[in-house]
């Protein structure tokens, strides 16, 4: 009987499907018996005998595949790939897939509320509220700043879809890629991140965690950035780098930022001593439908490796050379 | 020399035109000496000799009219026209103006803001992160749910507008008028509110105050709400029963709320006792350009008065018939 880890956790919470899916298949299975986000030595203390791994983002690096004997196949629920070694995994035969449609209308449809919860001071009003403290705070309009969007991938395009129905605020963007399509559906100005930095009032990231983009914003950038701007990561931890933005935001500068993703997740650092800095546990794809949709994709996948079917997710050569390329 | 007596504050904060128009034109004013909302008592003992009001949200009744001999014209600082009295204030020959496309802008943002946070528990995870918890709350999607809104004047149309940014929700609206000209941009369905209130995952209110609608939203149609539904108010206190709302949730129904407007501001009442009732202090129209540009209308409109030009802003006929109806 093939066996499964499920390292991604809530898994099956919602929707019991990606489980029945595995039952089904005869495929034994196990949820991270942690209940957290594994390290790389729990996860290499644990893998052993396991066939396939239905992963979240927990480092699965050469130390835990050499330790993976009966591994052969890693299903990651999500899209980012900066947690698995791809190279490594090629070099041992390893296949990965991903599901890298699935979480991005969850991802955008959050950044607009961190924009708008940031713009408007909602989350420090509902502070003091709670605490008896009555100050009408004043704020500032999506429709009439200037924005900036660095990565226009999957969830970069879906935040400038969301942005239509707000006015027309002024929309800046950066990619590695060019992109050249976003120009028939969005007014946007294509512009150096350096630039974009300096211009606008809030910044979202929408970019992978590569070596290219890990600490792609220090502290000299986000000083660079308005007194009064905002910074929004919802993508990985890592790209900001935190304690440059905390010694920013400790120094009076950005009036506000949201952080959804860091270095170490369960997060516990100082970036908690900011009250203007909103804090959200990764959720960025937790919404009902895409997590289940992510669920359920990558389960798919894992029975089709495992019963032999033709794959339908696998990561394709590019994110391999973006891998390499880093290197 | 004319007197003006500015209730609503801040007041040229952000932005010291309005001052400097009243300055230009010899007209002395006092902005409310006590720094919050004034209650009809302490309105009617400053009130005196002032030939008008630049007013906020504070009652202007007949109380407060016997005592303002002097008093010519009710310049309201924003929409709402529940705190004046416009029946006694035609009798006395007190002309009222207000600014009702103003704020609309700020108000509808906000609204999508608060739909945002709270069907992602952004406020909750952003408490329990600052206190060192871990928690990946599961949510929904704009994109998938039915949204209700009740009154679809202004600010009812400009969250439409914000609505179609995200993909298809089903919206259920409903109005006192029947503003059929909306089928025409928006893909909208027409419902009684008692059965918007049963069908709907959020439901948002924006319609005045009136005698219709103070109290339009009670125990039992709180109870007839989804149990896992939303609802918001940003429109006016009273228009939910507070209290009402406040032993609903107790009692665990409703997976959140939004509450913006209060019976009594400041407010510090019971749902601060609910961590899932997201609280803000009459923000509405609390953006820099929304509220600079109600108090610049709401100013020049007194000047034109003072100084004998026409009038652009006086309350129509049909705000003064809902007064009527309703009494």
């Amino acid at each position: 009987m093939p066996k499964a880890l499920i390292t991604t956790i809530p898994f099956g919470d919602k929707d019991r499907l990606p489980l029945e899916l595995l039952e089904n298949s005869n495929i034994d299975y196990l949820i991270n018996p942690l209940g957290k986000k594994l390290t790389e030595d729990e996860l290499a203390e644990i893998i052993t005998d396991f066939d396939v791994i239905i992963a979240g983002t927990e480092q699965i690096t050469t130390k835990v595949m050499d330790r993976a004997t009966n591994l052969k196949m890693i299903s990651r629920v999500g899209i980012g790939l900066d947690s698995v070694d791809l190279i490594a995994a090629k070099e041992r035969g390893i296949i990965v897939s991903y599901t890298p449609d699935a979480p991005s209308p969850a991802a955008a449809e959050l950044t607009i509320g961190l924009m708008l919860t940031l713009l408007r001071h909602v989350h420090l009003s509902n502070l003091e509220m709670h605490n008896g403290k009555w100050n009408r705070f004043f704020g500032r309009r999506l429709s009439n700043i200037t924005i900036g969007i660095i990565g226009v991938g999957r969830i970069g395009t879906a935040v400038l879809r969301h942005l239509k129905g707000f006015g027309s605020p002024r929309i800046l963007v950066n990619d590695i890629l060019p992109r050249s399509e976003l120009n028939h559906e969005f007014k946007i100005e294509w512009m150096e991140k350096e630039e974009i930095i300096k211009q606008a009032d809030i910044i979202s990231i929408h970019t992978p965690l590569t070596n290219v983009t890990k600490n792609m914003i220090t502290k000299d950038l986000l000083f660079n950035m308005k007194k009064d701007a905002i910074i929004i990561n919802t993508a990985r931890g890592g790209i900001i780098n935190e304690q440059d933005l905390y010694e920013v935001m400790q120094a009076g500068h950005l009036s506000g930022a949201a952080i959804d993703v860091f270095d170490l997740e369960p997060y516990n650092g100082k970036l908690r001593e900011i009250k203007r800095c909103l804090l959200t546990a990764h959720m960025g794809s937790m919404s009902n439908d895409c997590r289940t949709r992510m669920e359920i994709e990558a389960t798919e996948e894992a029975v089709r490796f495992l019963t032999g079917k033709d794959l339908e997710r696998e990561v394709p050569q590019e994110e391999y050379d973006v891998q390499r390329q880093g290197l």
